[in-house]
């Protein structure tokens, strides 16, 4: 997918919701794990039937299948081909924070490009840009850089000054990389516990999508994030994980997140309306 | 395995090596393809018992087993099983590179740790200390943060020079980092393509093993390596992939790799005599 069809998307579904299947086996309802062979398959697939059109993304994290091994990673690639084959129009992420020299970037890439059919995986810096081009090379497929991420950790070494430029390390990171990749195949993760921050990045990326978590449940402000955040072509995927998927543990559980999806749906309508771009 | 441990098996094989089982499907012999319903796992397993008397480590790159599905989940898991169960006395690294925040590095840690037996996991230290701390809640079980990588976007990045403190970013990582956990739950990830490096980085980690890749193939010396970056139980274990298991690419590999082995034990037996560590 490109950058002009998720445009597209944003303005029919009226919502820039990225919905974050942070699919826990142990926090799922029980009767999926009573009644179903494959329990995290079944709720990610009663989720996104009942949340597809009110979002424009969703983002898998892909540690909560790791942790179940081959069986999990079964219910991933389940769960990425039930969403291409029936929602086409769906951007679809690996939450993954990988990232590695450039042969083992690759496979990584493979795995999620080739081997599954994610548009977008996230990859941590670190390791610099031979980690980060190989997920560029995939006609219509994204990276996503971890840039300012909103855990506490994030302080520990995100923030810090260089010397040279006065620039905070993520900062660096976001005008160095840029020059990686293009809008069309780099996003952005930045967290919104400081919206504020927001403006500033938008100075060094006025174009690139970002990939906003932590409204929400992590204590961010829509609002602010789309105040500080949007461009002209919207420009953000807000996420929000436990608030939906885990509204509810019964039996209603899905017609619960659909309800959840529908209050940011149109608290988003309304910020894209403001913004002009409906 | 703890670090008293580790050093034993250092003076009980005279060697410091780790083989890094980079298994590319694509790579190894053709007849194990041929031949082999599960070819990778066939082919580490051969790789081990012609080596597991001259090392002390394996290190499982699981981009190589991620890229081929949960299929490929599936050899790392036998590979890791078989290695624990035959010889139980090698310390077992997961190559990954994950780190997310504080819940989910918790799953990748349950991943690596419960689901299967690996005794350590490389980490990125982009998102800061929640998302290494995790690792460490494990009894004998290590986190290797990623200090300064061989590759050449280590640069970008790891280089940086602090405004406040005018040292480079790799050197607040090990700072910071150690007093997160202890040396005996925590190594590090030094690249050996600036062996220089490595005096002023045990400067900073006097205590801590050193992972270090990058020597052989990638042109690093074992020499300067052993010369910069020993310490009193030896605290290096130096990883050799290409070298070893693509030695061959017929029936005869593993005694090729085999072969490769012995040449390393066998420099390093010196290097460890020299150092009075035998």
């Amino acid at each position: 997918m490109n950058r002009e069809q998720l445009f597209e998307q944003i303005k029919l579904k009226r919502s820039f919701l990225c919905v974050g299947l942070d699919t826990d086996i142990q926090k799922i309802p029980k009767h999926l794990r009573e009644r179903h062979d494959d329990p995290m398959f079944e709720f990610n697939r009663q989720i996104v039937d009942k949340t597809a059109d009110l979002c424009v993304a969703y983002k898998i994290n892909v540690a909560f299948f790791e942790c179940e091994g081959a069986k999990g990673w079964i219910s991933l690639e389940k769960t990425v081909k039930y969403i291409r084959e029936k929602y086409p129009e769906q951007f679809i992420i690996a939450d993954a924070k990988r990232g590695d020299i450039g042969n083992t970037s690759n496979l990584y890439a493979r795995a999620f490009f080739d081997h599954m059919d994610f548009d977008a995986v996230t990859v941590a810096p670190y390791m610099g840009e031979d980690s980060i081009k190989p997920f560029m090379t995939y006609l219509d497929r994204w990276v996503i850089v971890l840039a300012l991420t909103s855990n506490k950790g994030a302080a520990d070494f995100q923030y810090l000054k260089n010397a040279e430029t006065g620039e905070q390390l993520f900062e660096t990171v976001l005008k160095t990389s840029q020059t990686w990749g293009t809008t069309d195949n780099m996003m952005y993760v930045v967290g919104a516990t400081k919206a504020e921050k927001l403006e500033e990045i938008r100075q060094l990326v006025p174009d690139h999508f970002l990939l906003v978590p932590g409204v929400g449940a992590q204590g961010g402000s829509l609002q602010e994030v789309a105040k500080y955040g949007m461009n002209d072509m919207c420009g953000l995927l807000v996420n929000s994980s436990r608030q939906i998927i885990y509204a509810s543990d019964g039996e209603d559980f899905a017609e619960k997140a659909r309800n959840e999806a529908i209050n940011v749906q149109l608290e988003m309508e309304e910020l894209l309306l403001e913004a002009d771009l409906l």
